[in-house]
């Protein structure tokens, strides 16, 4: 069987994949695959078996991460990882994060269908705790991985069970007491490349017509997932001049950032700006009340490490009008960042020369999200990363990749093993 | 007993009631008394027997509301009423309402201690659920007496324990089968007049140094309690051009009514916008996901039926163009109003000589705040109301009345009794 050939019959067992990962989190009208917990649980459960049946070896590591091996018999360098992770967020979408693990058996289902020997170790890689929706910190299992849990990670609570990071990892088969001391569960050195198959998570490539293309950089990002905003709370018939109204100044924050966003991107310099969570107190709603509490997340993104550090002053400079104004206090609270991701540029060659062999033109772009590939790139892997067309954008139930456009992917990282272009 | 000892003499009485209103409503910081449940029912229990001490009759009518009447032997003339209501809002103060109803109270045992025998019956009512928190509808009571309820309020449900109005109404000993036919309760002609004490909302009486006022007019309100807006749920990575971010939309919307709130002061037409609910749906927070959904409430307010007539006609205008600009969709679901309640010019004057009779100065001041006495002066019933110097304003934790500056307006009402000046 030609390695083309091969490919293409590992159709049916991805969709079967897809479809069984669809089946634990269905949650309607999304798909819910809760990070250490029944979702995130059973998809690993899945994948493990799927690996185990292509001949892989299954492992867990001290952050609860899968890893399945393929051996080679005479390993000639450093193995090759492809990762991605199983959990999503509340009522998303089915294809952000396990449409890259099942890439990375559908590859290896395919070469050993064509009958190709690896010549280093491919692991496929399920990473933990992807999104930051469970503990206001997200890439968990890749930070693990490369010692990068900020300080206090451990101690964060998960927003569903209440347990603590330890705890969950610990449930999950993974060993805390490892990740405390800070040290790399996987030392960079020793892996050769890290490649990451992932959804498009905005229609560029369906306004383009392209079914992939090779990833430029992964934004890096400034988090505050916890901000607060202290008013007074008042009575519907308080005149303007006495009022400290929490939630209109939450409208004006998230406001002066949208300005500030819309004028980056006018003077060419990328970012986006993301306030998920934005409410007044649930607890104590009332139609006839002046909230003096308002509470907001804020996801700020870039893809240069300098500009997000220009932006970070100009959200303090926001926030201080805001207040000022507003006669409130605004408490940004905790803070997390990861570095922008950048690509190897040997490894956005060799995937153009995979995808020219493949008869796959080779579109660049920007990713619009971050991801576990920022880790490797910033503990300095050679990184490289894959994205598929996907109509209707992630984090909604509506994500819809064609199976046909992650086949196409499958095509070029089976194609660049086979070639041992990395 | 000179009528001032015997007002004097109540301030214990007066206390100890409104220590026993608060000792049922107590919830740290605050104070709930929830409409139809535990905390209203048992003040109205308290007040019951308060006022049967008082040899008053308790009684109880369709809408469950309280009255107590102090029998006149031959009454010259139809029944004044003092009302006001004894729920409150989630952790709100101790009182708004409560206040009102124990001057009732407190007028009463004056006049009885002062030997003053009444010219006619003196009813003390305590309305139920007059805060809009627990249906998305206030004034329930006086909307029950006065055949004012909307359609279909009988089936709203409360916000805490799901039951409809009308089988809250009927736990609470009323007869919601009775408020079916459209009925007035009480026929308005037979109300010689509707007397109403209640903490002012607003801080302007503790600026200008006076304990109470003479109200000159109740705002009315246009509600929308539950607003919604749809846009589309995305990932954090989708650019600005592709958002139809609801969140977003909801704070536009707010800062847009902000702007029609502060050019109508300006341009002299009081009123005010309250927003007091605004939030992303609390079961599907996250960082990571541009929200799709958002609701907030609305109560507008103003003293003029035809300005509020206006103020719809560009509140429609804003929800139009905020949707076309933001591409959302935006529902203003259901709707009450209600109208303004403008005080009786002979009541005011009364009132005025019977606070000049007590040393008291006669500030007129607007209400901040709408009030039962609405539905009366609606009805077509004389309608009067005292408004009480208060600190950090209303529908909070930190209300701050003096019992003194409720005893200052309860000497109004008893002097105005014993005077029958109305």
């Amino acid at each position: 069987m030609t390695l083309d050939e091969a490919i293409a019959a590992q159709k049916p067992l991805v969709q079967s994949l897809l479809d069984g990962v669809a089946a634990i989190g269905a949650d309607p009208p999304g798909i819910t695959r809760d990070a250490y917990g029944r979702g995130e649980n059973e998809a690993h459960d899945l994948i493990r078996k799927a690996g185990v049946a292509l001949g892989m070896q299954a492992s867990i590591d001290a952050g609860a991460n899968l890893t399945l091996r393929w051996v080679a018999e005479k390993p000639e360098a450093p193995p090759i990882i492809i990762g991605s992770h199983l959990d999503s967020i509340v009522q998303g979408g089915n294809f952000d994060g396990a449409a890259g693990v099942i890439a990375g058996i559908g590859a290896v289902a395919a070469l050993r269908a064509a009958g190709i020997t690896p010549r280093r170790d491919i692991e496929v890689l399920a990473l933990r705790c992807e999104e930051a929706v469970w503990f206001g910190l997200g890439l968990i299992g890749s930070r693990c991985l490369l010692a990068r849990l900020p300080p206090g990670a451990l101690e964060l609570r998960h927003a569903r069970t209440g347990k603590t990071l330890a705890e969950s990892i610990a449930a999950a088969g993974g060993d805390p007491a490892q990740l405390r001391h800070g040290k790399h569960l996987r030392e960079p050195a020793t892996i050769g490349a890290y490649l990451e198959v992932h959804i498009e998570q905005a229609p560029q490539l369906v306004e383009a017509g392209r079914p992939i293309a090779i990833c430029l950089a992964n934004p890096g990002n400034l988090r505050h997932p916890f901000i607060r905003i202290k008013g007074e709370d008042a009575h519907t018939g308080l005149p303007h001049r006495f009022r400290r109204d929490a939630a209109l100044a939450g409208a004006d924050l998230s406001l002066c950032l949208e300005q500030l966003w819309l004028a980056e991107e006018a003077a060419g310099r990328p970012m986006a700006v993301t306030i998920g969570r934005f409410h007044t107190p649930a607890d104590r709603h009332s139609l006839t009340a002046v909230s003096g509490d308002f509470e907001l997340s804020l996801d700020l993104r870039a893809y240069d490490a300098e500009h997000l550090v220009t932006l970070e002053g100009k959200l303090h400079e926001i926030v201080a009008d805001v207040a000022a104004r507003r006669r409130v206090t605004i408490t940004l609270g905790e803070r997390s960042s990861a570095a922008p991701g950048l690509m190897d540029p040997a490894l956005m060659a060799s995937f153009a020369n995979a995808a020219a062999a493949c008869g796959l033109p080779a579109v660049r772009l920007h990713s619009p999200g971050t991801h576990d590939a920022n880790n490797f790139a910033a503990a300095g892997v050679k990184t490289g990363m894959l994205l598929v067309r996907n109509q209707n954008g992630s984090h909604n139930p509506h994500e819809a990749m064609e199976t046909g456009d992650l086949m196409a992917a499958i095509a070029v990282l089976a194609q660049l093993i086979a070639e041992a272009r990395c």
